[in-house]
C-alpha cells in the first residue's frame, strides 16, 4: 500500500515539503491542508504586488488545480485542521478523519499585532497572504495618507511602493532605528535617510498606543500625537503558529518556537516524536555562528527545511537541517541592503565582544561609468577574531557577497585567516580590483590589532 | 639613516607595493623604476579606454607627479633598469647605480605573440599598456575590418568594445572553444553563441600562420585561408618577464613564472633570498585547490602580492601570500561569466575525476520583473566530493556568486557539506528564494550520488 503523507500548510515550506516528498516518492498519496486560499506564493512579494511591479497570477507561482494535475498532489485550501492525534496518527479536517504515515506541520507565523484599541477597524491591515495584499491594494483607492507600524525590512519595502504609488507614507516604530535587531544602528539610519529623502515620513521611539476611527481607521496615536490616515498597516514582525504543536504537546523553545532535531523532527517532553516533520516560520534553530538558539523565519530557509522535511517524510535515508547564519537581504528605494549572522545587537544578546571593520567603495572600478556606492561592515569576535556577521549597503550586487561572507563566517574563518584566503572575481564593470569585501576585513585586521 | 626600497615595475602590483611600503614606513625612501609611461592603471581596462566608454584619463589612477607629492615616492618614468646586483644591492638605470636596502620586482608579463611572418608590420598591435590602447584607438579610425587574435577574456571584451565602435570584427582562435583553459567548453560556447548572435565572427581551430601586408597589415592568414584587415591584434596571452630574475639567477619554476616563498621572495639555487621581494604577473602561484603549482596573472592577484611584498620589504612583521583559486569575471556584451578554481581542463592536467553539477535560473524572482538569466555550474573531485571550482553565466550578479563558490573550494567544502552549511540570501529583487547555485550543488551531489 503507498504511503500516505499529510502535510499542513502551503507557504514556501509546505510546498516544498510536498514537491519534494513527491520526487523521491512517485506512489506516495500526499495531501496538503491549508487555511489559505491561495497556496505556493512568496510572502515577501506583497509589497511588489500592492504596487503593480508584480502580478499576483505571477506571484502565486502554482494552482492547486497544478499541484493536483502535474503532481498528484491533493490540496484543501480554505480548510482549517481542527486536530491532529499522533497516536492513531490522524489529521481530522471539514469533520473527516485522514490517516497518515508521515506528518509535516508547515504552519508558519503570524503578523504580531499589538493588544491595543482599535486594531480590528477597517482599513487596518497586515500583510502576510495574497488576500492581504489584494484586500490593501482596494483599499488605498482613493486613500492618501497611509500608516505602516513597523520599520522592519517588510515594512519598510512597502513603505517604497506605497510612495512609488503616491501615497503620503509615515512609518512609525517603537525602536530607534529601522530594521532593529538585525541591522546596526549606523547601517540603518544611512536607508533611513535614503526613505526620508524619497519623502517617506519615520517617526521613531514610538511604541503605538491606538488605532482611532468609529468604523474605518481615521489616524494612529503613537507617543501621544496622532497621525492621520485612511489605511494602516502593521508589519510588526511575525509569531509562530503553534496552536497545533501545542495541542499535541510538542516541547516549545525559550524563543516560543518549536523545538526540533537536526532531522527536523519536534520533541514530546524531551523525546524524539516519530513520523512527524516540521518546517518554516514556527521553527527555532541553532545558530551556525555561536551555539544557541536563534530564529530564522526566512523564505529561503523555509524552502530549504520544507525540502529535509519532505525528505525525511518518505524516505528512510534522513537528511539533516544544520544550523543557520540567515544571510538575509532587501531592495529599499534604490538601495539593496544584506546582512548575515550576528549584529551588534544580537552579538551583546550572545554577550560576545564585537570589533567591527567597514569599508566603503564602488561596484565597479571607479573609471568604469555606472559604479554604485558599495558600503560592507564586518563583525567579529574580539577574543577568538571570528568573523561573526556582516551587513551590506550598495546599489547593486549586494547578494553574492553577503552569500560570500556567510560561508566565511559558518566556516569558523577568523578575519585574518580571511585575508589569506579569500580572493576577488575582478573586472572593471563588476567590482574594485579590491573588493570592498576585503577592504572591510582588512579594516576589521587592524581594529582587533589594536 | 632611512631605508631605502627600490621597485622594479609600474602595474597593480608595482604601486599597490610601493603604497603599502609608504603606509608602514613614513620615512622610508622609496623609488619605482618603470619602463611605462603610464603608471598606476588597469590593464583590463584597455579594453573599455579604446571604445571611449572610461576616458583614458580615468583609468590611469595616479600620475608620478601624484606619488611624488602626495606619497613621497619618486618614479622614474620610461626608465630600463639596465642591471641588478644583488650582492651589492644596487640597481642601475639611466647609467646610475641606486643602492636599495629591499627591492620589489614586479616586471609583470608580456602578450606572447607568436613568431610568424608579418607580426611586426604596421597596425598589428598587442594590448597591454594605455599607449598600446592609444595607439589602437587612432588606427582604428578609418577602419573598417579587424582581426583579434586569441579568444580569451581581453580578446573577447575587446571584440564587443570594436563592434560596438562599428568594426567588423574576426576572431580567429587556435583551439575548438573561447576563453580555453579556464572556462568549460559548454560555458565558453554560450558566450560564443551570444557574440555570434552581437554579429562578431569567429573562426575557430585555425593557429594563426601569417599576418600579411607590405607597410601595413592587409589580412590575417589562418588555416590556411586569408582574412582581410586593416588593424590586427593579438590577445594571444601573456609570458612573464623573467628578464632580470634570470639575470640573477633566480630559480625559476615548470610554468616558466618565477619560484617564490609565502613571503614572495625568490629562490637562488633552493635558497631564499634576502632582501628581495616578487609580485604580479612574473609569480608562479600554489593551488589552493590542488597540491601544485599554478598561474594567476589577474589584476587582482597583483594587487594582493604588492601588498605583502610591499609590506615584507619594509616590516619585519612579515606578511604571507597563500595559494591561490583565482577567481575571475569578464564582461562580455551583455554577460558576465566568472570562474574559480579548476576548469574541466585544468582539472584534468592535476589528474582529477571530475563530477559536475549545473542548474539555470534567473537572478531574481521568476515574478519580479528584469530577472536575468543565471547559469550556474560546479565541479567536484568525484573522489574526495570536495568542490574544485565553478563558472557562472549572467546578465547581473555574478561576481559575489563566484567569490562564494571561491570561498567554499579553498576552504575544502565538499558538495555535501556545501548544501547543509550554505544558505542564501534571497528577496525577490535580487535573488531566487533557492539561489542557483545551491540548485547547482544539488544537481552535483546526485550526480556523486550515482
Amino acid at each position: 500500500m503507498s504511503k500516505k503523507v499529510i502535510i499542513i500548510g502551503s507557504g514556501a515550506a509546505g510546498m516544498t515539503a510536498a514537491s519534494t516528498a513527491r520526487a523521491k516518492c512517485p506512489d506516495c498519496e500526499i495531501t496538503v491542508f491549508t487555511e489559505d486560499e491561495d497556496i505556493s506564493y512568496s510572502s515577501c512579494a506583497i509589497p511588489w504586488g500592492i504596487e503593480g511591479k508584480s502580478k499576483w497570477t505571477d506571484i502565486v507561482m502554482h494552482t492547486p488545480e497544478f499541484y493536483e494535475k502535474e503532481r498528484n498532489i491533493k490540496v484543501y485550501t480554505k480548510t482549517k485542521v481542527e486536530s491532529v492525534d499522533d497516536a492513531s496518527k490522524t489529521v481530522t479536517a471539514n469533520g473527516t478523519a485522514y490517516n497518515y504515515d508521515s506528518l509535516v506541520i508547515a504552519t508558519g507565523a503570524t503578523v504580531f499585532v499589538p493588544p491595543i484599541e482599535g486594531a480590528k477597524l477597517k482599513n487596518v491591515f497586515v500583510i502576510r497572504t495574497v488576500r492581504d495584499g489584494k484586500n490593501v491594494e482596494e483599499a488605498l483607492k482613493g486613500a492618501k495618507n497611509v500608516v505602516i507600524g513597523g520599520a522592519g525590512v517588510i515594512g519598510l519595502e512597502l513603505a517604497v511602493s506605497l510612495k512609488n504609488m503616491g501615497k503620503d507614507v509615515t512609518v512609525i516604530e517603537m525602536m530607534n532605528q529601522v530594521i532593529p535587531r538585525i541591522a546596526d544602528k549606523d547601517m540603518a539610519d544611512n536607508i533611513q535617510k535614503h526613505l526620508e529623502d524619497m519623502g517617506i515620513k519615520f517617526v521613531m521611539k514610538a511604541p503605538i498606543q491606538a488605532v482611532n476611527g468609529t468604523d474605518k481607521v481615521t489616524g494612529v496615536t503613537a507617543d501621544g500625537k496622532e497621525y492621520p490616515c485612511e489605511v494602516m498597516i502593521f508589519a510588526t514582525g511575525v509569531r509562530a503558529n503553534l496552536d497545533i504543536p501545542k495541542a499535541l504537546g510538542f516541547d516549545v523553545g525559550q524563543l516560543n518556537a518549536l523545538l526540533v532535531s537536526p532531522t527536523l523532527q519536534p520533541y514530546k517532553r524531551g523525546r524524539l516524536v516519530p513520523d512527524i516533520y516540521v518546517a518554516g516560520d514556527l521553527v527555532q534553530c541553532e545558530s551556525a555562528i555561536m551555539p544557541g538558539a536563534t530564529m530564522s523565519q526566512l523564505g529561503s530557509t523555509a524552502v530549504k527545511q520544507g525540502s529535509v522535511a519532505g525528505n525525511n517524510a518518505v524516505s528512510s535515508e534522513k537528511k539533516l537541517f544544520g544550523p543557520v547564519a540567515s544571510p538575509w537581504v532587501s531592495f529599499i528605494g534604490e538601495k539593496q541592503i544584506a546582512g548575515t549572522g550576528l549584529s551588534e545587537g544580537l552579538a551583546s544578546w550572545y554577550g560576545i565582544d564585537v570589533a567591527e571593520g567597514k569599508a566603503v567603495g564602488l561596484t565597479r572600478a571607479r573609471y568604469y561609468p555606472g559604479g554604485k556606492e558599495l558600503i560592507v561592515k564586518v563583525l567579529a569576535d574580539k577574543t577568538s577574531h571570528r568573523i561573526i556577521g556582516a551587513q551590506i549597503i550598495a546599489g547593486e550586487e549586494a547578494t553574492g557577497r553577503i552569500d560570500w561572507l556567510t560561508s566565511a563566517a559558518v566556516n569558523g574563518i577568523t578575519a585574518e585567516d580571511f585575508l589569506v584566503r579569500s580572493e576577488n572575481a575582478y573586472c572593471p564593470p563588476t567590482s574594485m580590483v579590491k573588493d570592498v569585501v576585503i577592504s572591510a576585513v582588512e579594516d576589521l585586521c587592524k581594529k582587533l590589532a589594536q
